[in-house]
């Protein structure tokens, strides 16, 4: 049986749990490494991922008999197989930040158990990251950071958001990307002001801020990376505060190691945006790994200790509305005595012309 | 109050229920215009839309006095706040497909009414589409059509199918394109096989078939096209199948109208696919909007009139495992007598050559 799989099972018992039904693609792919449409099915007998003809051919391929889990057609099984996969008045966990009402009760009528919450078992399972994800992880962090160090050379004279944006995006598919990570963000002169901003027709002009949050996936895991640039020439006041949201990013990653209480890290920096006078526009980060959000998340809400190999972002941003915004992001991988940055490009002030 | 919304409470008064929360973003996006992420509440005393800080300043800029939609920020809601939102005792429709079993406990929790499941209510409103939706969707498909004519006219020696769907998603945002309805599939060779193949670094070769299945999206609105090219030649049995499929697409596209019975339309076409012993991989088409899988299913399950004004695919398709697969897809616009195509490029046997 797998490792991952192997794990589950553990906890389950631990909480006096009789098997758990698996629906959320992004766990099914962390636990077994398929991608294909299915549900995982952890049960005392077997293991089992119910597909469809659509996918039987490419399952079979990937799945090794050391895994442990059977596979069957959906179309080949009845009401009866489903009511026998579990026992009557087994407690079988379920995903309820995933499953739907609707599902929820489909469950309660195919299964025929008790279905118990599980209060994201796998997901904070994912926290913790193998050292073959972190070497994904490593490798879309290199990606991104040789796509920002290519647009910011090629923008030129005329070029809008939107296009700046495609640049990025085939500059990572052609560097062995899967794909983007999530929607590029491009935001020049006063769009920056929005943490948000979608990237639109305007064209880059002198003077202009730019502010981008982009990343990509390489074999199914995610990085996540913010910079600012200055067209032509950089104000005072974006010096100023651009030194401010840098020194910030500084602080919270050394506060970051294994065994730090992410609660703490976070409430000191947002008494320095208080005494600035800042709005707290968004979290300062959040993990990264087969999602571009998963757990942690860098806020001061509760008590929350940081693990050794997690990979977290750390991403103030500091916006004057209507005006400009600027946001520093890294992407860090959480040692044992310090956290280390994944994405390394240059966070000097950065002056581009256009060419 | 806008049509939509007030169409929504004379629904829910219908249903004797006293208001709806409603969190999926594409139904408040249809109901509202709006795609800032938030909550819409339908109650008796008012309609509230809760944001957060990043969106109040847009949402306000959207909205207008006549949509009777008053904002809050979710921050500036206290517990007594939301439980003064319904009256006690009131039942509040939700959205029992989208909301988790999780969110559902909190809603309870959190507005102490009676939730009450409403059965797709706002996802069959969405069916009908008003006149300015069948522009944009129109406009998309018109964005496709071109897209494949541009690119099959530019498929160079060397290309993979990574690349030309690149090319295709770069012609499409350059003409006008919000970006892709869905991810491209261009499949060549045996990987026209595989109805949800996802495009590889093969590099396309004389001989082979490429499947193209593409779509985009205009002002928020979703396209659905596919098409077969045969490179230098097409061998006999190309040509026999591609003929089936095109035969089958037009049957069914003779057969749909207002008032027609989906399931009875797909009938005759599974009894076509019987007779030639051909699986059938996947349905035979969907509703497109907002969404490009959206209501009416086409699927033989259940009796399902089609009303004028839907937007649908037609989409038969034959997959030879292994070897290759023929689909032909358009999105049509159900009118009174009959059903129209809004996508027009070519069916005819197309040959290109490589550039």
């Amino acid at each position: 049986m797998n490792v991952k799989v192997k794990w589950l099972k553990n906890q389950l018992a631990n909480l006096k749990l009789d098997g758990m039904i698996i629906t959320n693609p992004v766990n099914i792919r962390y636990l077994t490494g398929l991608s294909e449409e299915g549900t995982l099915i952890i049960a005392k007998r077997e293991n089992i991922f119910i597909t469809d003809g659509r996918y039987i051919e490419s399952v079979n391929k990937k799945l090794t008999i050391d895994d442990e889990i059977v596979v069957y057609n959906v179309r080949e099984l009845d009401k009866i197989d489903y009511e026998n996969i579990f026992t009557i008045d087994d407690n079988v966990g379920f995903e309820e930040n995933y499953v739907t009402y609707e599902n929820y009760k489909k469950y309660l009528h195919t299964y025929r158990v008790n279905l118990i919450e599980t209060e994201g078992l796998i997901e904070n399972q994912r926290i913790i990251k193998e050292p073959e994800e972190l070497e994904l992880i490593k490798k879309a962090c290199g990606i991104t950071d040789r796509a920002f160090e290519y647009i910011i050379r090629n923008i030129k004279e005329g070029m809008t958001e939107k296009e700046i944006a495609f640049e990025i995006e085939r500059f990572m598919i052609k560097n062995g990307a899967d794909g983007l990570a999530f929607d590029s963000i491009v935001a020049s002169g006063e769009n920056s002001s929005k943490p948000h901003a979608v990237p639109t027709d305007r064209i880059i002009r002198s003077g202009d801020i730019i502010q981008f949050d982009i990343g990509c996936k390489y074999k199914g895991f995610c990085s996540d990376l913010s910079r600012v640039v200055f067209v032509d020439e950089i104000e005072p006041e974006y010096k100023e505060i651009y030194s401010f949201v840098l020194n910030e990013q500084k602080k919270m990653a050394d506060s970051l190691k294994d065994g730090a209480n992410i609660r703490l890290a976070v409430k000191d920096r947002e008494e320095d945006y208080k005494n600035r006078n800042f709005d707290i526009a968004h979290s300062f980060g959040h993990g990264v790994g087969i999602e571009i959000h998963e757990l942690p998340r860098l806020y001061a809400k509760t008590d929350n200790i940081l693990k050794e190999n997690s990979v977290i972002t750390v991403e103030p941003g500091v916006y004057i509305p209507g005006r400009f915004g600027i946001r520093i992001e890294d992407t860090y991988k959480v040692n044992k005595t310090n956290c280390e940055a994944l994405t390394q490009c240059s966070k000097n002030y950065t002056v581009i012309n256009l060419v």
